[in-house]
């Protein structure tokens, strides 16, 4: 243990209101003092590191010239709000951050009123804080919305949207976009190097001119209104025209790191009588702390991964992580099929596709933070004879459901999903799980869900996927690790719509989807040596399900469960809509269906995560007695 | 009937090889003809008729410049297809648009190897374009994608999604702007007034300079590289630089409607080997048709409704639709509540927040064709204490599922979603039906899921959503007129989670969701009719569901049968995870679920698409019927 930084004057600091007594000469030190003890802090909890380093200064500068909470501040994604969390009350438990119980690594409305809306999905904060600003004007209150959203975040289609809608709020709305070339990976598209353009093209102006122009450029539009010309000239001398164009106030570029730039020009637009304002700032990732500095994308990825969930030690000998088995095993078949692509929405190393794309760059597409693009960019691929797989987590693929219904499903065309982060996902909570995909795919029809019970069958079924020209399908899979099995040499096309039985057994069949497999059989065990005799069937398929294995374990059991990591309306759901259309329940079925709980969990060790959802091992075997229980007393009495 | 137009011209194209064999002089004749045939077509059958008429030209001109169908042609939404329909080879059954075995409203692939790519939904056609583009520009094959779109379905953020990545297709990608001011209803947003200052600040070029100065322009960048100073000065020469930020050659703007305009630029655009190029042509919505043409809004929606579903003639004494009960109802409340909002995404009247707008203008919200900043703008402004309904077709919700997730339900955050076009939908067929916002939103943790069975509900469900303040609340409602009920003077605030027993009975209990309440209520008649006695519940809730009342009805009745309106994972399977959770299967239920079927409906008149579906009322009495003889014989013998 290193002891912890001297912070004399961020001691002094609870709050933004004991930092809005300071003098704006001793916020460079406050600056200083915070970035150190960020450090320090995520030094002993990992999380992310860059993304906060990189808007010291614009946390401290937003908070001396605003009025928050009144003043809505929303950080889009939230991942950089860890200075903003220390200056905000929550300094005493900031090394608990991203920790069962702690702090979340995101904003979170329960933790704080300065965290008026929780984000940690890109791209939201525009549309949020235009929802308080209006709220406030209708109201006749004061409070803006401001809203801090990275270039990369821009690439997402309802960031438009929101700027698109903005100018309704006048003043009232504040963008401030956190330039920093950079999301989780170099940022993609025709807007990214837009930006570069201005940014390269621009210096940086220096304090005096800067505010009055600021003033000036505010002021001009009130006396001279709106001609064509004069708006193209404003956008020669700013390069700000993109912005203009949809109804916002241009300022910038502006050094972020440099508060005595930084203070002037937001102090200028806090007292500006006309907007909605969007100032283009410019910040470097990972500012201040050199290893950081010199690899930003990695600090971003890899401290996310140096957390809670146990995976990150990714030690020499352990079984690879279920995305580069998928990467990897795509990149090779590829080799010999020409038509397979690989589509990343801004995660190439998150899902694999960076090892595909290695081997084959000109059939890798990262399209950006965009993945309702992803997904019917990929339909028009499919409609055109190749085979497209879009590598999306389950949480992030919520973004793409129209498309998935619309563009991909009701025309059956064969896009296969990837879907890395189903399930529960640890340190990243509630925001990232992976919770409802099977339930928002199975219910379309010429869908087919598939999901790996460990890194072997992934193999196998992004072969099967890559084969299959019928229509769309999908297989999910879970964060981290996989189980250590050893991986095929040759991947096996599997039939589509048949589980397998791992174990057999007579008396109770436990049904499972995905990587509960490995509890089900540690279920089975203790059965066993209680005497119940136990199945284990690994389904394979959500979608469409084995109904003559579903059938003949019905009706040859007595205990039916079925296991999944998904919602209410998965595998369950489906398994008991097919038991009731056949009668199988006629007669009496002690059937019992095992999902995750109908709440939000937080973010947690994932261990514990399934032993707060009730789906490990003993959880099993207590739903097998409790339904063996039942038998004699509960329904038949109730039914009396 | 009147005799069929003239068109001798016409007669002579079946294809765009037709097409292309003609004159270039004579393409005025053949438009004119084409018009007439179309008007006269959808005269006789109804369907979209004011956005085709804008594009006769257009499509001629497209058709006659470019290979189709290897050039790969995307018309966004597809509802102002009907010429390309005409000149593709289906001519011969124009007259049975949207009818029931007949042409779809919309593009689709089944249909033409010239429909590429089918829509419905808005703001897909980039992406698919792209995807078209690079799958050949992958093989080395010839073809372009060739995207056609409408100034309205820009707002939409997976349009720009798509401009963003466009870059990559080089001369490949034609994106064909479409700008008749006009979507469904006048568009809104920045991106709007943008456009429209552009048009109204240039001069359509003539013929030479037009056609010369596009060549000039393409071979410019070549040359001169992409110096900052010369971008600006081009965008000041033509105005169009926000497509220029993103990596587009603009071309523009052109009067859409002139030949002599459009077939030399598409030439030039169609011969120059750099790209992606947008060409913003100016249409005018109804061209050619003087009822039309004096009221394009109306000819866009009223026609929509004129056909097949029989709701159509709004004779005074009908039912109202449920759209306005609603927009009236909220309307009201408003009155007494400043914190009711209203929110819209491009579809005021379609809606019901027309009648909202009317009454409380400043607390109404049009934000064009954005689903996705809708609902977020909405968590927003509930987060600030408003109280905020999201209005939006159920098949348009799954644009903005994640946000629904993300931003409301996880949060727990007060949005009301008043659900339209639940169901099936009639003439605009599968892409438009609403079926699976049941199973996605119930999967939801705090999400409240509420169906009205007739408009008086409806009146009660709004008001309480509006009341609601615990998080948030949805409730779904078909297409189409109520069933004459009457309204109630005073809301009732509904108990969450608690159905209604709409009829007793003892052996028979029927479990209904929505409007198949009508047709649950002829069955129980017809089930008494052969002497078995039927309960009849409206359960109001698919989330929560009412729990006392289910397990009551279970454990007294033989047969229980769930009927909604939704695909499988909806109400039915959570009465049957319910069921199981509680063991009430245990000892035998003949329980069975009546739900949409899993399959795409195409489109046809709603009575009989719910015949297909099974979900009338003589599917009902079978349904229990069969469940009964099961009894005897079935699963026994098959458990034994």
């Amino acid at each position: 243990m290193t002891s912890r930084p001297e912070t004399p004057l961020l001691d002094t600091v609870d709050t933004p209101e004991d930092l809005r007594k300071l003098d704006a000469g001793q916020l460079r030190q406050l600056s200083d003092e915070l970035r150190a003890e960020m450090i320090d802090a995520v030094g002993s909890t990992g999380g992310h590191l860059g993304s906060g380093l990189g808007v010291v200064e614009l946390t401290v500068a937003i908070h001396y010239v605003f009025n928050t909470p009144e003043d809505r501040l929303v950080w889009d994604v939230g991942h950089q709000a860890y200075p903003h969390k220390i200056i905000t009350g929550r300094r005493d438990r900031i090394r608990t951050l991203r920790q069962g119980g702690g702090l979340s690594g995101f904003t979170k409305r329960s933790e704080s009123e300065y965290d008026p809306f929780g984000a940690a999905h890109s791209s939201t904060s525009i549309s949020a804080a235009l929802g308080f600003a209006v709220a406030n004007k209708l109201n006749d209150k004061p409070g803006r919305g401001i809203a801090v959203i990275g270039d990369g975040a821009l690439s997402a289609g309802m960031a438009y949207e929101a700027m698109n809608n903005a100018e309704q709020a006048g003043n009232r709305l504040i963008v401030i976009l956190n330039d920093n070339d950079m999301s989780i990976a170099p940022p993609v598209g025709g807007l990214s190097a837009y930006l570069a353009r201005m940014v390269s093209s621009s210096e940086y102006l220096g304090l005096r001119s800067l505010a009055s122009k600021v003033a000036r450029k505010i002021s001009r539009r009130v006396y001279h209104g709106l001609e064509k010309a004069e708006e193209y000239a404003r956008g020669m001398a700013t390069g700000g025209t993109l912005f203009e164009e949809l109804g916002f106030y241009y300022v910038g570029p502006i050094d972020g790191h440099n508060l005595d730039h930084l203070l002037p020009v937001l102090e200028n637009v806090r007292d500006s009588e006309l907007g909605p304002i969007l100032v283009h700032v410019v910040t470097q990732k990972g500012k201040g702390y050199a290893p950081a500095e010199n690899s930003a994308d990695k600090y971003h990825g890899v401290q996310k991964f140096d957390v809670i969930t146990g995976e990150q030690k990714k030690s020499a000998g352990g079984p690879p992580a279920y995305q580069n088995v998928f990467g990897e095993t795509l990149a090779k078949l590829a080799e010999t099929d020409s038509r397979i692509c690989a589509i990343t929405a801004a995660m190439p190393s998150g899902t694999g596709v960076d090892k595909f794309a290695k081997a084959h760059p000109e059939r890798a597409f990262d399209v950006g933070i965009a993945e309702q693009h992803a997904v019917t960019f990929a339909a028009g691929l499919a409609a055109q004879g190749m085979r497209p797989f879009c590598a999306i987590y389950s949480t992030f693929l919520q973004r793409a459901f129209d498309q998935v219904v619309h563009d991909v499903a009701i025309q059956n065309l064969p896009v296969r999903f990837a879907i890395d982060r189903a399930g529960l996902v640890g340190a990243d909570g509630a925001t990232h799980a992976g919770s409802f995909d099977v339930t928002y795919l199975a219910t379309l029809p010429n869908m087919v869900v598939m999901a790996p019970s460990d890194e072997a069958e992934l193999v196998h079924m992004t072969y099967t996927a890559a084969e299959y020209d019928n229509g769309p399908i999908a297989f999910r899979y879970p964060r981290g690790g996989g189980i250590g099995v050893e991986l095929p040499e040759t991947p096996q096309k599997l039939e589509i719509g048949k589980g397998r039985v791992v174990r057999e057994g007579s008396k109770v069949a436990i049904l499972s989807l995905g990587t509960r497999l490995a509890e089900a059989l540690k279920a089975a065990d203790q059965l066993e040596a209680k005497g119940l005799s136990t199945t284990v069937a690994d389904l394979r398929f959500a979608k469409p399900l084995d109904t003559a294995l579903i059938r003949k374990l019905m009706t040859t059991h007595e205990v039916v469960v079925t296991v999944e990591e998904a919602a209410i309306g998965g595998l369950g759901a489906h398994v008991l809509t097919l038991a009731s259309d056949e009668g199988l329940l006629d007669a009496g079925l002690k059937i019992r269906t095992m999902r995750l709980p109908d709440l939000f969990q937080d973010h947690e060790d994932p261990t514990k995560q399934y032993d707060e959802a009730g789906l490990n091992a003993p959880h099993i075997v207590e739903m097998v007695l409790s339904a063996l229980r039942h038998n004699s007393a509960g329904v038949e009495e109730a039914r009396a």
